[in-house]
């Protein structure tokens, strides 16, 4: 009983909206043939879409990782829900980390850093988090935005996602309409493409991929064909310290940042002691046990977010804080997502005041969606906030029943680039770094 | 007009409340001569209570500084918050920064340390944004420490504050019923009754007003009285750093921390160098561009969050992260207060993870209060969070009334602790280091 009660006048409170229980569903979506540093996309990425319950009717909806390790710590976490306020998001915190506790390490993929025990609790905080923001939103009317602390902005810029690629996956799949990109011209034609579709105005090359000096030569092109647009070039710590120092100085001036050139946070530091170029990183400091270390040796300038694994909105937000106060950057980073997570991530940024990099996102390689009325649209680069209360958006049953029954006969069940990889390039290792 | 209506469903959002007015009421609250390292308490202490009315009908409230220059940042601020959403409290924050932009900076009292541009945007964004998370817990039923994102612990634990005072104010003001405290067995009497009206597990003794060796004195006297409880000291900055060498090393393993012993982030860090007592602070990192320096150096194992000075609860939470994310204790300061500041202190501490450390609070030596139904009752030296929605605590506006015609004739202003000093001891100066 509490010692403070009836001060406020004759109104009570309410409890919940009260979780009643959880849907986790493995979908699987089809992905063209990307390289990246690992290898290449498989023909088809995995994720989980969430569907939180409660006693008040209202389901929120989520979007997560979607292989098999991160699928078994979501249900073990899940399990411990019913009961949860969907406003007590420490009680989440709090439910999930003792779920996980004896959890091993695992990452959906190699390419968002080392795997710690706190990330796995962050990832499968996040995916429940978003969630029950989604929940508040509905119960309160207020769109997940204004539960951030409101828009700081009306549009959210995100930047073309530039990938080499093959014109189509080994074996037989269906190939897609953007043909092959592996040299300059590939990638401008890609990226004349992408911008004339979307309206990016802002560029990012996946790098990693080939010689350094021929993405050089590919970040002057696309510097060439698009004079004002920024560009970015990520390697994927695919380059040791010296190939970094190297193509740093052949990229000075040219970059808006140059992403994880190298591995681990002493390394970075060594690249970011030589070059002008900001250094940004979504593979050395993808957890708050990294920061320290980065920022006593000024290791990096830039963080990409990204709320699937820093832990949900509010440990974003937090990110922001610490972002702001060490006078580092903030953007943000994507993985192949659907379109609730596409929607999570422009209620965080247009909430984010700091945020002032365009995002990145995988939106436009993705040829089907799981919400209701078709894929977010990008209006000169951008998306609004979705209306409506919580994320705005909504989850097609058909659509996910659809992906799932393709999660169920794809036969793929954790990202492995590399041994996709290796049915083209038998030889090749995904060892890192390659240059 | 968005490009992504309508995908939610068919609910639509609620805008609001919005704000329509603020009134910011001064008042003066009977204050006993308690002694510190700037001089004596005044008769009086100032503080401002904010009401902030909105179209919804839902007045929300919050309890500020009342100095005259606080007074009129507030107001200025105040001017600019019409029609805002008490949601929107990026949009609040852009308010106050824009009206205060030319505001010079200024603090109500040197022991909150320096004064900065962003404190004073910090102190008026908190003021109202209390008031506005106040506003929403009405809106939606939710006490403010779900909207915080919920109780980690029902009791929140406060510290007894004791000081070094005397049995009266210079001049013609009634007595206060705990007598002078100035040496040891003062203290201990003193510490002995506070413990016996309110439970309180851990002490906090006001210092720097004496030779250190009688501070020593009057912890270890405290340390045999209670031992089962911790015990902080606070000297207000007002030792060299020699000194605090010596008094720490007289208190090694005595102390739960050693608060601002020595002005200035180099000064602490030389101290912490020598002492194994975690250092804590309230004067030398008030902000977050303090923090970086702080760390750099090593200068101060624990960060007192104050959310009427780090700019509000979102701020507060924000350092909360950072202290996580750096290892840094983070515990809770106090200045003389009333019953708002109380509530919303325990809302935020409640929900705050890592505030493991008892709270300060000034509340045992308050005579008056503000809020319906008296004091919040501290029961085993905890609080239990108020209930109902928002704060859970209401305006007595009688007592506001009565609280404000005591300002109007006090004739205090600013708070001066030097100048109320030299009524009894002409040659005080107030400068620090004394000892």
């Amino acid at each position: 009983m509490s010692t403070q009660a009836g001060r406020g006048g004759s109104e009570s409170t309410q409890r919940g909206p009260v979780v009643t229980g959880v849907d986790i569903t493995p979908v699987a979506i089809a992905d063209p043939p990307l390289l990246n540093a690992s290898g290449v996309h498989e023909p088809f990425q995995l994720r989980s879409i969430i569907q939180v319950r409660t006693d008040a009717g209202i389901t929120g909806v989520s979007e997560a990782y979607g292989d098999d390790a991160t699928l078994a710590q979501l249900r073990q976490a899940a399990a411990t829900l019913p009961g949860l306020d969907v406003f007590h998001l420490n009680d989440l915190t709090r439910r999930v980390s003792g779920a996980l506790a004896s959890a091993s390490a695992s990452s959906p993929t190699e390419l968002i850093g080392a795997a710690s025990a706190d990330k796995t609790v962050a990832q499968a905080v996040s995916a429940f988090e978003v969630a029950c923001f989604d929940i508040q939103g509905k119960a309160t009317g207020k769109p997940v935005v204004d539960l951030l602390g409101g828009a700081v902005r009306d549009r959210v810029d995100f930047s073309a996602y530039l990938f080499y690629k093959w014109a189509e996956h080994p074996g037989d799949y269906p190939a897609d309409d953007w043909g092959a990109a592996l040299d300059p011209d590939g990638i401008v034609a890609q990226a004349r493409r992408m911008v004339e579709l979307y309206g990016f105005g802002s560029l990012k090359l996946k790098g990693g991929v080939f010689a350094p000096e021929e993405e050089v030569a590919a970040v002057k092109a696309l510097r060439a064909a698009f004079p004002d647009r920024p560009v970015r070039l990520d390697p994927n710590a695919n380059w040791s310290v010296e190939t970094s120092h190297r193509v740093a100085a052949a990229l000075e001036g040219e970059l808006e940042y140059l992403e994880d050139p190298t591995a681990g946070i002493p390394g970075m530091a060594e690249v970011a002691a030589k070059t002008s170029l900001p250094l940004a990183t979504n593979m050395c400091v993808t957890g708050f046990a990294e920061i320290p270390e980065a920022v006593r040796l000024g290791a990096v300038q830039v963080i990409l977010s990204d709320h699937h694994f820093w832990g949900g909105f509010r440990a974003t937000q937090a990110l922001a804080g610490l972002c702001e106060t060490f006078g580092l950057g903030l953007s943000m980073h994507s993985n192949t997502h659907l379109g609730i997570s596409l929607a999570a991530m422009t209620h965080l940024a247009a909430a984010t005041p700091n945020l002032t990099y365009a995002l990145d996102t995988h939106s436009p390689w993705k040829t089907e969606e799981v919400i209701a009325g078709g894929p977010l649209r990008f209006v000169g680069g951008a998306l609004t906030v979705p209306e409506g209360p919580g994320l705005g958006v909504a989850v097609d049953e058909d659509a996910l029943a659809r992906l799932h029954e393709q999660y169920l006969t794809c036969g793929f069940r954790k990202r492995d680039d590399a041994t996709w990889m290796r049915r083209v390039q038998p030889e090749f290792t995904g060892r890192r770094p390659r240059f």
